[in-house]
């Protein structure tokens, strides 16, 4: 699991500094999420392929999460795409492109799906044999989901040595990966358990932006591999968060400690600060693992 | 008369080829032409002073020519503008405007003023004492309008001998640079031109950006000091003109040879070519007086 940063800051895009988009490599899936003015900027700097995006997931239709969206979908027109594109997003997002490619009598030559989302409540928006994403409903000035990724359960590992004492020819070993139980050339049925062992853990990655400190969200976020959650203010300013509707680095960092994830991310700063360091120590006082997100990292988790 | 130019790509902006947008200090206004994607960032890059900018000018509804309007609308209210906007564009603007800034649920605080274009005829968009802004019909794809500015007659000069030889009090110098007569110390009415000489000769710059060869703005156009007129293609494309609705580098050298510009600017070149100088060559073959647009690139006319 890769996740690249590729814009990490509030409200508008300014010489060095990107607002919000990452992309996540999860079981060779690229999942876009969010899509800040810049962002097929970003991604040409970065080299991440045009066509590996598939699905675009949009957490809300503030400008700095998305006014990018519609200048790549006309840039993917533009390459001549041909592969089909899943756009996740608030009701609105599908009249707000399609006006656009009126106005501009610039129909895609590829299918562009789009998954309004309308629910308070978290769904499963999308699924396939690798991976599954789930909407986090999160408390913002608007209509906002997080998302979860969650990589699904991998193949088993062969115990080898248990395999060739069981007797087991070599053409049943894609099923014995699979889980299966399987007949040895003796004819004698073999418990899988018996000849493998679990495969890696599948990994998850929880999106969370923006909004205000909601501990509601503890619970579909439990355990994930990696949280990044927005941290617009430092402590001095936490009065503005209910007013904004943003948290502080700490209450990222509560959140964090409440769901037992592996790694915090923050990010979503505002650009009032000069550095990033005393969003990462003030998160510390609360939870260890804390990482921050900068324009053009990435993480392996 | 100072043009900065932010992006002079077609089509798609690219990690150091921005796509169009100019910035036209006439008479002391700002005039912001174009608004392709990350235009914010560029007037940023070349510290054009936000507030500075109170009327922009979109030729087009095509992307790389109005994808970083909102944006900019967007940012001029995070960032507290006061100042009135005008935007003038063609009939849909305002929709894609405002639609976005209800769905963001975020309203401008300063006033935003939509001059909707349909005519297919040269009309005066704006005037006040400094200056006059008329649409040049083009033709492409989608309605599209060049701009034609044009900086008003200036003040006279005083021929300060003949002035003080007429015997007039140094309070009617005012009414003389205007232009008018004044009554000298004598009682005596002193003709205008016998103390005073033309001043500088106004200045215009005409906009071409997006169009098929039309000669029909040839004679809205004439004698300008400068004129940038598209040239997405060089000859060895030009059968591609006609069908995607753009000229070629020796088009717009002969548009601006049959209006007797001052100088011609080229742009809006297609991302297929590997350097600009062919543009150059091309041109000159028909007319002399050629500079390329470069991203960034500033000229004084």
């Amino acid at each position: 699991m890769k996740l690249t940063i590729l814009g990490c800051y509030s409200a508008t895009p300014r010489t060095l500094n990107n607002t919000t988009s990452q992309v996540l490599e999860l079981n060779n899936h690229m999942f876009l999420i969010d899509c800040g003015e810049g962002t097929q900027v970003q991604l040409r700097k970065h080299k991440i392929k045009f066509n590996r995006i598939k699905h675009i997931f949009i957490s809300h239709l503030h400008g700095d999460h998305f006014f990018g969206l519609v200048g790549l979908i006309s840039t993917f027109r533009l390459l001549t795409r041909e592969t089909d594109l899943h756009i996740y997003g608030p009701k609105g997002i599908k009249e707000v492109v399609t006006l656009q490619m009126k106005l501009a009598d610039s129909w895609t030559n590829y299918n562009l799906i789009f998954h309004e989302l309308t629910s308070d409540k978290s769904e499963l928006i999308f699924e396939d044999e690798k991976a599954q994403v789930f909407t986090i409903p999160l408390n913002h000035r608007v209509y906002t989901n997080g998302f979860l990724f969650k990589e699904k359960e991998g193949d088993r590992k062969l115990d080898i040595e248990a395999v060739e004492e069981a007797n087991i020819h070599v053409a049943y070993y894609r099923k014995l990966v699979q889980g299966f139980d399987v007949i040895n050339e003796d004819g004698k049925t073999i418990k899988n358990e018996l000849v493998t062992k679990a495969g890696l853990k599948p990994k998850s990655y929880a999106f969370c932006s923006d909004t205000m400190y909601k501990e509601d969200i503890v619970p579909i976020i439990k355990n994930v591999d990696a949280l990044y959650h927005e941290s617009t203010f430092l402590e001095k300013h936490a009065h503005l968060g209910p007013k904004t509707k943003h948290s502080t680095a700490k209450e990222a960092a509560t959140i964090a400690k409440l769901a037992n994830v592996g790694t915090l991310l923050l990010g979503h700063y505002s650009t009032r600060y000069d550095g990033l360091n005393a969003f990462k120590e003030e998160a510390q006082e609360v939870f260890s693992n804390v990482e921050l997100s900068e324009d053009g990292k990435t993480f392996d988790f």
